[in-house]
C-alpha cells in the first residue's frame, strides 16, 4: 500500500454540440493533477494548489478534492488523514471540465491510497459529489468522460445509467481556449426552459447520428451530426467572435466544432492531427484578430481517463 | 425486363418509443403486396385493391401507389403504361406504416419493370412522395425502413440523411393491434408544439442509449432506452387500456415497449421468439379483458425490406 500517489486527470469537452448534459469525451491534454501524502494527524489537510491564481477554495468543506476525498473516506470508514497538492494546468470557468478533472483526480488517487477497495466503475458517484461542491449541480458529463476516458452518452442522470461509447482511433480534437471567463450558472441562466418540439427532434436526430457515427467510425457520419440548434444559438453570445471561429474550422477541415461545455472553450473534431492542427490554428488566428488570447490544444481522444504518474 | 411483377413490402414501426419521427424498423409481418403488370394504352390503372375494406382511393392521382409510379415514370421519362392490383394485408390507421408499404411495394416493383435503372438508395424520395400523397407529410420514419429493412435512423429531414443500424439477430417484436382506428392526423394534432427542455435532454439520452443499445448487441440497454416522457402520456390517452397492455408486456420478458407509430398498435421487443410470444400474449390478453379484438404478430426483425414473390 503505498503512502503517497500523483494522478493525472484529464480535460473534458461535455456537451458536444447535439449532447447538451448527456454527452462529453476526455482529450489527452490539458489536464489536472493532484499528489496525495498519507499523513499521521488523521486529517485532511490542502497543503497547496499550483495554478489557480488563488481563485479556489483552500477550506477543506468547500475545494473539490478535499470534499471528494472526505466523502470516500468516510463511505470507505477508512480514517487516515491526507495532505493535498494540486496542480491545476487549466483554467477556472474554461469549459474544459477544470472542476471534474482535479475531483476524478482524487477519487482515482485516494482510492489507490486505500489500496484499491473499490473499482472505477464505483467512483463516479464520489466525483459527482466533487462536482456538486463546485458546480452546485452534480452532472456527470464532464465527470464521466474524465474518468472513463473516451466518449461518455449519459443515457440517465436518474437512475444514473453511463453508456461508454468506442470512438475511431484517428479522431482528433483541437480546442481553442480564449482568454475569457463564462460562469457555468450564467450559461446556464440564458437557457430556454422551453424550446420547439421540432428543435427537439432535430436535436435527437443529430445525437443518435452522432452516436451511430462514433460506433460505426463514420467520420462524415460524426461531421454530419456536429449540430446544435438549441444551445449553441443562445450561448455563442457569451463568446466574441464565435461564428468567425466556428467558420474558420470548418473550412479548415473540421468535421464539426461547438462549444466545449459552458464555454467559452471552442472544440473542434477533425479526422487525424493534422487536420486537427490546422483547424486549430484557423481557429486561434481568429481570436487573435480580435485581441483575444488563447491557448491551443490538439490531442486524441483520450481512451485511459486518469493515470498514475511517475 | 419482366412484363409483370408481385412485391411484398413489410410493415414498419415508427418512432420507437424515444424516436419519434426519427426511428423505425421493419417486421415480417403483416406486409402489403403489389402486382404489377404493364399495358399496351400507356396509361396507369388501379385495376383491384383486395383489404381495404373499399376505403382507399381508386383513383390514380390520390392513391399512393398510382401516385408513386406516376411520379417515377415521370421522373425517369418512361411512358409504358401499368395495370396496379394492391392487396392490404393489415388496416388503414393502425400504426403500422401501411401506406408506407404500399408506397414502398410499389416503387420497388416499378423500378424492376422498369429494369433497375435507380439502385435501392435513390427510391427513397419516390416512396415519400406516395406518404406525402396518403398522410400530407413525407415522413421518412416507416418509408425508410419499409424500403431497407431493420433499423432506420433519419438523422435529418432536410437534406435528408438516413442512416442504417444493424439490431442484433435475436431481436424480436410482438405487435398487437386492437380493432380501433386512429387518425395520424388527430394523433398529431394533440401533440405540444413546445416541450421542457429538460425532457428533450431526457429523450437525447434515451435515443442515443437505443442506437447504441443496437450497434453495440446489448439487449439491455436497449430496454433500458425504450422511454418517451414526451409523447407517450399524450398518444396512450387515445388507446382504451395502454397502460396495463403495456404493463402486461414487461411483466411478461418485454424489454421495452411502446405505441407502434401514431398508434393504436402497440409493439413490444423482446429478445428471442419465446419472450416476444410470451409478451404479445399478455399484451393480447389485456386488450381482449376491455373487450377490444386484436391481432397479434411476432416477427424478428426484417433485414431485407421489400421482396419479389413467386
Amino acid at each position: 500500500m503505498p503512502n503517497s500517489i500523483r494522478v493525472f486527470a484529464p480535460a473534458t469537452v461535455a456537451n458536444v454540440s447535439c449532447g447538451f448534459d448527456v454527452l462529453g469525451f476526455a482529450v489527452n491534454e490539458p489536464g489536472d493533477e493532484v499528489l496525495l501524502k498519507k499523513n499521521d494527524r488523521g486529517k485532511i489537510r490542502i497543503v497547496e494548489i499550483e495554478g489557480d491564481n488563488g481563485q479556489l477554495p483552500r477550506d477543506i468543506e468547500a475545494n473539490t478534492c478535499s470534499v471528494v476525498i472526505q466523502h470516500y473516506l468516510k463511505k470507505m470508514e477508512l480514517d487516515f488523514g491526507v495532505d493535498i497538492w494540486l496542480k491545476k494546468n487549466m483554467p477556472l470557468g474554461s469549459g474544459l471540465g477544470s472542476s471534474a478533472a482535479s475531483a476524478v483526480a482524487a477519487i482515482y488517487a485516494i482510492n489507490i491510497l486505500a489500496d484499491y477497495p473499490k473499482p472505477v466503475d464505483a467512483l463516479l458517484p464520489f466525483a459527482m459529489e466533487g462536482e456538486k461542491a463546485a458546480c452546485g449541480t452534480g452532472h456527470a458529463d464532464n465527470v464521466a468522460p474524465a474518468l472513463f476516458g473516451g466518449f461518455v452518452l449519459i443515457r440517465s442522470y436518474n437512475p444514473l445509467d453511463i453508456v461508454r461509447l468506442k470512438s475511431p482511433d484517428n479522431l482528433f480534437t483541437a480546442i481553442v481556449h480564449p482568454h475569457l471567463e463564462v460562469k457555468t450558472k450564467d450559461a446556464r441562466e440564458i437557457l430556454k426552459k422551453e424550446i420547439r418540439f421540432s428543435d427537439s427532434v432535430t436535436q435527437s436526430g443529430n445525437l443518435g447520428g452522432l452516436v451511430a457515427g462514433l460506433l460505426l467510425k463514420d467520420y462524415d457520419l460524426i461531421g454530419r451530426s456536429l449540430q446544435d440548434h438549441i444551445v449553441e444559438p443562445i450561448r455563442a453570445i457569451l463568446i466574441p467572435g464565435y461564428d468567425n471561429v466556428k467558420a474558420a474550422a470548418m473550412d479548415n477541415g473540421a468535421l464539426g466544432a461547438g462549444i466545449s461545455g459552458s464555454g467559452p472553450s471552442i472544440f473542434a473534431l477533425a479526422e487525424g492531427p493534422d487536420r486537427a492542427k490546422k483547424a486549430g490554428d484557423a481557429m486561434k488566428k481568429q481570436f487573435e484578430k480580435i485581441g483575444v488570447d488563447c491557448d491551443l490544444f490538439i490531442s486524441p481522444i483520450n481512451q485511459e481517463g486518469p493515470r498514475v504518474l511517475d
